[in-house]
């Protein structure tokens, strides 16, 4: 952040008072810009034993198997972002959805919310996001190709668990990860 | 948003190619800024069959009950933002924590994510933040001196549900809600 979004000024770096970390904070209306970590809502889709996967046509990750989620918007609730995404990125209804878990990825200052549901019917198409979008049993599921740890840590999740609804909330923090190869 | 962060100049407001919201995007470098809700990490502490609540000495809602909470920043876990919070807020500091549940607030674009946990010691005092903390029975809630909805979806759970993990992962959606006179 170089410039104030208010005033246009410029911005310098600094501890506010009474804070105890760096902010950026406007030269001219001294007005203190926070940054924080944002959201990301998705759904774990079901249909039967099967789950839903999509396959990433766009960066990162295009190729490998996610769960469908996207950054929640203002003025949307976080199950209401999951559903949108969930449709956005697969053409699948879901619904009668709980909460899954909440997963922190702090070292990209993300946390994920993902949610779990049934389809409201055997219907998925691709989509610009999804150049393919597919129902796995758990021994099918495309373990080496997933997008990103939070989607194996919520299947590992959803498949020892398959009660709805959960048993127990679940937390977990994704620490770095080292992406695997396409074609491993 | 007036101007841009990253270069000055002026924004306009219009929806991007490919995107279907309304964005700021700069004149100049065409940055598109996107504007997501924020997090508020918190704890519901507990002390045997007790709750930890602050009574609040900041706006809004200054004088009302709470549990400790904040925005949570970047680079920490929802977790670690509870724990901090709790400790800013109450001096008290908690361990073996558990999700509560997630709370939406669509409409000022706030997501509360709520753990709950046991004091490690009968250890709290007031703070810059709290000019009360104090540790409560059931039935000396100070139901009508609550200051958010969101604290009291947070204690229904707790006292419904007091086994440690939860038996079920919560997520509710808090809609506007008139504040109660601070002395009814």
């Amino acid at each position: 952040m170089n410039y104030c979004n208010d005033c246009g000024a410029t911005t310098r770096q600094a501890i506010p008072v009474g804070d105890n970390r760096q902010r950026h904070i406007c030269n001219s209306c001294e007005t203190i810009h926070y940054q924080n970590p944002k959201v990301i809502a998705g759904v774990l889709p079901t249909w039967g034993d099967q789950v839903l996967l999509c396959r990433r046509d766009i960066e990162p990750r295009r190729g490998f198997w996610t769960l469908p989620a996207g950054f929640l918007e203002n003025g949307e609730s976080s199950l209401e972002g999951a559903i949108r995404e969930c449709h956005e990125e697969s053409l699948a209804r879901v619904d009668n959805c709980h909460l899954l878990g909440v997963f922190d990825i702090p070292y990209i200052d993300q946390v994920y919310i993902l949610y779990r549901g049934p389809l409201t019917a055997k219907a998925f198409a691709p989509t610009p996001e999804s150049s393919e979008v597919a129902l796995f049993n758990q021994h099918d599921i495309p373990w080496g190709e997933l997008a990103f740890p939070v989607v194996e840590m919520a299947l590992d999740i959803h498949f020892s668990q398959t009660e709805q609804p959960l048993l127990a909330s679940h937390h977990r923090v994704t620490r770095p990860w080292r992406p695997t190869p396409r074609n491993r």
